[in-house]
């Protein structure tokens, strides 16, 4: 049971490099040029349903695309099951160690498995895991995380990128020889530099889709840096066909995180962008206080329009016409631009309402336009 | 009057592509391979002589190295020859407009001077600004915004980042003329995507360094996602001498935010790095809580320790291993390593106390092993 997410149309993806294979998620298409797809993970205790649905419908409305949920015991799977039936998106089960979880989960309806082979042991086992997922339908990501990477591994690769390479490669070959062919691949290190190389020594290597992520990144400030410095690297070379973020905090934190990344590289856009200025001496107005107001009552709108919220003379005129509607304030007032031109001045406490008015006329046109494209093709 | 920042010595740069020129700022060398410098810039009102040093004392605490201010008007160029006198930083000087106001900053002690030469008009008065810039061995950053750049050069350009670049060029030109050399450029975008481009094209064709910035980025939450992207790409290139985050907040969030892209690098490190879990339902602890605990405990700490709060057995003891000093947690309890060696398993109550116990005793090593080895220097 899948609905449709209230995602504006992908823009066209940055030149692919490295061409991935196309493989399915659910009812997604994940690499070959698809667009980026966004996921996250619960932090909840999956044996309580009720909390980890909530949970995943908060992350759903927010934009994620992919949930991946904990199974690390029968309860978890069992429960997992009831989740799959009401979740409004596709479900990843993450598994360790017990390759009967993998099974229970295909079972309750798993879009898909993350699975670390090297810590499911057993070769046999993972070709039974890979089996049942080829009958289900079911896609399988070979996980690599460099905090619990065999020793082995290690010991035998010039370099860490190297071993996780290396190690991921050995995995997807064990799978692969079962004729099961719906595989993704990530290698995620604390460290940002490790991540990339790993990642494009891989991209490099093996045309299969790869998920980004830079594992253990911290609280919701340096976590979110270190994975917009990280991803953002790899996604602008190209690099990347399915996306989480990882934050000490909640999943929904993710999820913003994640689009406004795609949103910064220009690689997809969910809802208005808003574009302000950092304010200093020249500003005369009470800027932070007026972009969240603006923010707050444009939260809704679902067209990818640009909204420029200045705050001066200097640079706040050219911002502001280029943007679809745009505030340049002034001392105690602003000018309105819509569509490159001027259309008014206005006292700053009817400065947010005005804007939002002539957003809101333009949100309504561009959807009205987007309806009239979907008719003309039927 | 400079104070030393308690900053710990920067790692070498990445391979630098693309050696720039070495020009003087106050005391600091921007350029040349120098560590990338730390800048923001003041929100406040200049002609508030107490409450801008106030603010510029607050960054300066948080790591910032240069500060930027806003000088308007004739009673802001007053305010700042008192706040010159007394600040713990170099202090940059942001003019537009009028020449006048760049020679009054200049007498009243700026380290540097931030011209758009777009909007500064006659190349006479260009000429007098530089000579008196030379005269007293103060910088001047040739500053070219998207959003201010004149039409004319947007119309002869192929694109707008090659409009940018142009314009930066003709403008460094017009005072190199002059014979003044201790030049840098800066090129911003609202957009990720053409400010890399016009970075990267300036890089390719002057030597001389450059000052980043994302500029009109947003609030917190968006203006770090679009600033660790856009810095990201290029220092991960070797590109970039210095650095400003831009947000709509307070400028202590802007150096935070630098600082966090510079360690997400590898380029520069302040005080600890704490890597943790993002908690998913294998969590038996509260992750969330006991992080924030450490990171409170530890944050007066100087050496670049990496410490590691992890909350589960799977990725956990590596990560907690590979660490300066680890925790990985378990059902209410943790067990503690060291340098690679687990030292010992402790009660959810005591973990931050026991593990901040040996992160200070590492930490009063290391500041003892860095005093050693100045004497020895001696």
């Amino acid at each position: 049971m899948f609905k449709m997410t209230n995602i504006t149309p992908p823009k066209s993806r940055a030149k692919h490099i490295f061409r991935t294979k196309a493989i399915k998620l659910g009812p997604l298409t994940i690499g070959g040029g698809a667009p980026v797809v966004v996921q996250t993970m619960t932090n909840t205790d999956t044996r309580d349903v009720k909390a980890t649905l909530a949970q995943i419908t908060r992350s759903f409305e927010r934009g994620a695309e992919v949930v991946r949920l904990a199974v690390p015991d029968k309860k978890s799977a069992i429960s997992f099951a009831e989740i799959t039936k009401q979740s409004p998106v596709p479900l990843v089960a993450d598994i360790h160690f017990n390759y009967r979880l993998a099974l229970a989960a295909l079972e309750g309806g798993a879009a898909g498995l993350r699975l670390n082979p090297g810590n499911i042991g057993d070769p046999k086992n993972i070709r039974r895991v890979a089996e049942a997922a080829g009958a289900k339908g079911a896609a399988i990501r070979v996980g690599v995380n460099l905090g619990s990477l065999e020793k082995n591994a290690k010991a035998k690769a010039s370099s860490l990128p190297e071993a996780m390479v290396e190690s991921a490669l050995a995995q997807v070959k064990l799978i692969e020889e079962t004729g099961f062919e719906n595989i993704k691949v990530s290698l995620k290190a604390s460290s940002v530099r490790e991540t990339v190389e790993a990642v494009r020594l891989f991209a490099q290597r093996c045309d299969l889709p790869q998920h980004l992520g830079i594992t253990e990144s911290g609280d919701l400030k340096t976590g979110t840096v270190r994975s917009s410095v990280g991803l953002g690297i790899l996604l602008s070379e190209g690099i990347g066909d399915t996306i989480r973020v990882s934050l000490t905090g909640p999943p929904e934190e993710e999820v913003d995180c994640a689009w406004e990344i795609l949103s910064a590289l220009g690689l997809r856009r969910r809802g208005p962008e808003f574009i302000s200025c950092p304010t200093c001496g020249r500003c005369q107005i009470d800027l932070p206080s007026l972009l969240a107001d603006v923010k707050s009552r444009l939260a809704d709108l679902k067209s990818p329009l640009t909204i420029a919220v200045m705050g001066c003379v200097v640079n706040g005129p050219g911002e502001a016409r280029s943007a679809d509607v745009g505030i340049a304030g002034g001392r105690g007032t602003g000018r309105l631009f819509v569509k490159g031109f001027e259309v008014g001045s206005f006292k700053f406490d009817n400065l947010a309402k005005a804007l939002e008015d002539k957003a809101r006329e333009i949100d309504m046109e561009l959807l009205a336009a987007g309806a009239r494209e979907e008719n003309s093709k039927t």
